[in-house]
């Protein structure tokens, strides 16, 4: 549901939004973007001779968006179903008389309204993917500081086998960079609309061709060699996009949620001031992952409203493409408040080694288990080692049992053991897993 | 995305929403409700002798929207998560010093948003309601007066066999009530929420029962048997029959939208000066049929969001009630202006018999080749009749191929023939159908 | 999408299905329940007297499921878009030749398949209500036993109050009694569908109402005022209550599987030998708990799929019936995976009251800032004592800080303090909460 | 939900899929990918020195499916959560003594699984993008063939102003070849997985990289930088091209069937025996058409649980993976059984050039209307111009309206007037966008 102004002065939209996004998003901003198009469409026909100059002038003058009012060019919507209608009419009105057979020329409402959102979107996508790029880089420096710092690995919910906080940062970089990669890439390829009202951009004669590309250029969007008024395969991207986008966010907030319980406390949310409780004076909730998490929740329900909305019948459908207008501003809403919000987070995050040693200690050296196996096996088979370790792994304490079994003893002193019982020698490729990463995001993108 | 007036006021939301039902969906409305939920929670404190009438009287004086900014109080609810936080304290502040520690005494923040939604809910369901009622009505008005027109019924996109547009209306008429019925019901259903940090009530000591009773019944709400911070069936029962709505009015518009393609018109929407097209004179575009139709799109992505939203871990979550919120309004609004829409477009509907009759005869009886073969069966069999038939259907000409046949007149006159050929003797029990669900959905509901 | 046999026995869908409930969804059971269509249908009109009682006894001898395959239906099902034509072409032919003008009598193919599907919905709701009502005995049996079991409160991911683990579980056992309830009331509001060609039981005569009532009496479901061929309130109820009750399950599991990480280890799953790990012999993942989770997720899709789907145009749909079927059929499988082991999983789950003391603990009081601050009020106001508690909580340890704190001791003894700092005595209503729910749970359902 | 065998031979999954396609999805191909797998994890590894030759040889013997019974792996599966753990062991136990330490070395179960739904779908892949090139072959013949085939164009419903219905199947070429091109691309980015249990590859030692790396190349799989155990972004790729090839063969479906009313009658399925009704001797279902749509109406749903899946906590997740398993396949399925009958529906396409005109003339050319206010427009304006015509649309007849207004007459002479109402002189640039895009589609892809 579009707000009259930005989406970020809203009492609960705030909180699912960014406010630098949100200024593309509003009326004020869909308003201007439809007037583009009209002054594109104006420029254009002069580019190709179909109208004078001197009208796309005239046109182009009133093409500003503190000439109209939102609401009442809303509520006129209403009977025609669109607000281009009420919109030409009132820029009609507004030109001289002689420039005004020249306005709207050609285009069908659909062409402009898919065309400002187009212009909305990209527009969105400014500063959507500088939070991505920054995120992205915080995320990339978390991973070079803590490329060696160990942690316990999680899986199934439950501690697995020693990594490092380094490569589960680098997973969050390269997680946000690809998304980010098809994001800016979807945003390159967001079209404008021209085609009148078939598409076969009759009333443009045979000039059709000619003002639809310069349509294009004006507006600095690519051209489509076809009109895609149901054919709409670049607002799948964009969706689908804007959907990757918030699960890479949602990723990187679902871990920062886990690691920041009171029980594990590997890391928290900085920003003073923030997750207070006004019940409990001890409390801090990590609220920026809290926030990028519920807009998460929220993208995979817009995106199939995208993907439905798309099948649209003939040369241009009842219903389709009005359903595509309020899903695909909340997506990039969604999308720009997770990233705004995981730079943020990911930019003063506070990491706790201590703590992550800690836990990584807590069962004492289970966690080592498969690396304890893996040392024995070579002596007694695979088999057998893993039915040794399991049993002592049963034992209250796990180091106490591998010392006081003979077989075990056999084979490893307690020094070897107490080697295999060392997280840092356990961590495999952690160090150059990062290594790569880290040089394929810092490489990659912009 | 909450607006920051009425969803209504804007460029594109005054399109999928309707302004009675909108209005109780903006951030005044939902500032409203805020404050109830805390004057409610002072008067019930009271009540239950919790904290002194004095300062019950004064925090309630101090609920007042209109003391409030809802765009100071969004931003500033970013650095706790929700509105509520900022709120108590500016709220807090207000009231006189001694009132102070009274004020959302024994609450926390979700208590105070689910009371207030659950309040939002009721008010939008108020105009909601109406508008489905006079669907309801508008539709069976409809059956009343069509019960015996004759028009083709259409399966899989095919014409099939003669029915009549007041069975078709009836079946409008019945679903838009079950789903109304839904809807009242789950209105009903949306308790107050009190249980305090984690649902203990533990700050209102042994009164907390009490307080959160008087609290529901402060507010004209249902008290739930336990906290529902994470058991959030009421907000399930509300979204399926949003949903529900949404798709009956969704088949109204479809079957609309169908009936008044050119080729067909058999409706048209009534409304003089609705659906012009700027570009082609002739044009009149059925714009509420497409309206609700996008409206009834956008239904299932949303029902998914609150479906999957509502599996929220512990005693209260993170992220999943706050993904709620918006997406509940929305399911609010949308659902609002497809009722809203659908009863206006029932009511003006302009009902053509003519273009019904002669769709019905276009195919020169072929839709009533099952009633010739019913008639045939008798005599030569069913599988010989349907073969005869079938036969028959293949040539230029049904009626002339039928009475050339020997076969067939062997068994059937021409008069007999004519008979078998006329829908108004193969309607089955259309008329007596339509008289039931008209029983049933005057009978009902209110 | 439907397997050959059981959906138990695949390689994957085992793990989200449950054998009991699966066997009422594969191939087999819904080729029987579309004979028994068949057959009911034959009875119902020979208790009509619209065809010869030895017609219907020669075609009801025939509607044995395992004289018909099901794969090459399935293959010939292609060529009319159901299976229901090969179906009846196939039991014609098997009938003697004077019984077979009589098979299939006024019957359309969606008639047979809606209320094949709805037999399938109350054969397959069978063990699904009584896997659900078994989780919500022991949930129930879990909060008895547990009232007065002192854990945590967590909320927004943190540690914030001390609850009971009985609290916890009543509410568990709440959510799964509200879906239940709505399940099974939408499992005895499926009907039984009899409409003919266009919904007006031509082919029937004026015995139509007749035959549709006994039809439905026959196979003991609901009649349905009109034929609802598209009116399809009845589906979304049972597609909302599968819903809701993969939502309260799924929240059994994700609490369950954020009790059981290791940091926390407050409950496990039992089950001997479940769990293990190929790779890790120390670990044991909460199998159970997992496996729900997984179909917790792909409820809301499927979800939205059929609430999407129900809005279907005309007498009959393209498509709409047809996208129905197979995600009904997939949702009662992932419902029922999802109660079997839900009832599981709680019937058989290891609650440790000592490491939920131990984690309650783990802050050293802080989870009692609230209670401590709640003692303070009523002596310097609620504000001073909240600003005192916070300042003793950023202290090391917070206990000596309150001890050491000359301010608070002005008020409040050491013994007045380990009073406040007492988690047993900052338990509000948890247990008449408990007491409250249990007596709902079980007094409400069956 | 997976079948034992193909789905294809599902009693109604059939109708969803199609077989070449199926048979790349059942349970054998997925066992036949696992144990691929495991397969080329010997080899890599023996590739990479870490395991003998002999070994490597002695595993590979024993990876082929018709050793292991899917039924009986499917339910020892449920005790470990996935099929891999029972595979494993019944793997190690058939290997000679000397071998079995080296099965599944360095993997984790998700490794093995990750890996053989990347084989899944890239062998699925081959068919369905078969049957999406044959569509966007058969789209561009018909798009050749009738380039200058006049229709009329219809927007929101309603007929608008005439196009060509080589422009509008070369929309369809388009969007299929679009979709195509995507999911080709997401195809060859499905990579294989290799980490072990965290993702660090620690069970291989140095050596991990390599493996990982031969890995990938003894399957054809592209390597991935990382481990992407939660970082599923290929995924999510994957799920947006199968949704945007439903949603394009969904377009095409849709047209077609409304085409195909009874009463537009424009184009017909063709297919010999198809379509039948038994009840309704006249009658064919476009029978491709419907299913194509149902199956695209399932697409969205199934997106969304995909993109909500994809959020995965930790190094490895509890659920989300587990999640991901049959949806995928579904809509690999789904869109398989969409392409397949998309391509049989658009080479086997009747289509009716006179049934085109004549519902083109049906309104005596008011679908000219705009044409003949643009003859008009540089003599009187445009504005008066679209008044007189407006006024001549309202009266029985267009053209004698026109021919009698005098106003108009001062401008346009009867032939002028016919010039104007000629459909093939406002076909503004439909032939120039076929040639356009016949180019592009006939010139990209392969």
């Amino acid at each position: 549901m579009r707000p009259s102004s930005s989406p970020s002065d809203g009492l609960l939209s705030g909180l699912s939004g960014t406010p630098d996004v949100d200024a593309e998003l509003g009326d004020p901003a869909l308003l201007r973007a439809l007037l583009d198009g009209e002054a594109a469409l104006a420029r254009a026909g002069a580019d190709a001779g179909v109208l004078p100059g001197s009208a796309a002038d005239a046109i182009v003058a009133r093409c500003r968006p503190e000439r109209y009012d939102p609401v009442a060019l809303g509520r006129a919507a209403d009977a025609a179903g669109n607000p281009v209608v009420p919109l030409v009419r009132e820029l009609t009105a507004a030109v001289p008389a002689p420039a005004r057979p020249w306005v709207h020329l050609g285009a069908t409402s659909q062409d402009i309204l898919d065309t400002a959102l187009s212009l909305v979107a990209v527009r969105a996508l400014g500063p959507l993917l500088r939070h991505l790029d920054a995120a992205v880089d915080a995320a990339a420096r978390l991973a070079a500081t803590h490329r060696d710092t160990v942690l316990v690995g999680r899986t199934l919910g439950q501690q697995a086998a020693p990594t490092t906080f380094g490569l589960k940062a680098a997973g969050w970089s390269t997680g946000l960079a690809q998304a980010r990669d098809r994001l800016r890439q979807a945003g390159a390829g967001q079209p404008a609309q021209l085609g009148g009202a078939v598409g076969t951009l009759a009333a443009l004669g045979p000039a059709g061709p000619r003002v639809a590309e310069r349509f294009a250029a004006r507006l600095g969007l690519p051209a489509s060699p076809l009109p895609w008024h149901t054919c709409r395969q670049p607002r799948l991207d964009l969706t689908a996009a804007l959907g990757a986008a918030l699960a890479a966010t949602g990723k990187v907030a679902l871990d920062v949620g886990l690691l920041a319980q009171t029980e594990i406390g590997e890391v928290a949310e900085g920003g003073t001031g923030r997750g207070g409780s006004s019940a409990m004076p001890h409390k801090r909730n990590p609220v920026d992952s809290i926030l990028i998490g519920a807009a998460a929740r929220r993208g995979p329900g817009l995106v199939a409203t995208l993907f439905g909305a798309v099948v649209q019948e003939h040369e241009r459908s009842a219903g389709g493409w009005h359903a595509e207008w309020e899903p695909l501003c909340e997506l990039l809403h969604l999308a720009g408040g997770a990233a705004g919000r995981c730079a943020r987070l990911l930019a003063g995050l506070q990491v706790r080694p201590e703590r992550m040693r800690a836990n990584l200690d807590a069962t004492g050296g289970l966690v080592l288990a498969e690396a304890v196996a893996a040392r024995l096996a070579p002596a007694v088979g695979r088999s057998a080692a893993h039915d040794l370790v399991t049993r002592a792994a049963a034992a209250p304490s796990f180091r106490a049992a591998l010392l006081a079994d003979p077989e075990i003893r056999a084979h490893l002193s307690e020094a070897q053991l107490d080697e295999a019982l060392d997280p840092h020698r356990w961590l495999g490729s952690a160090g150059p897993l990062v290594d790569r990463a880290l040089a394929a995001v810092r490489g990659a993108g912009r």
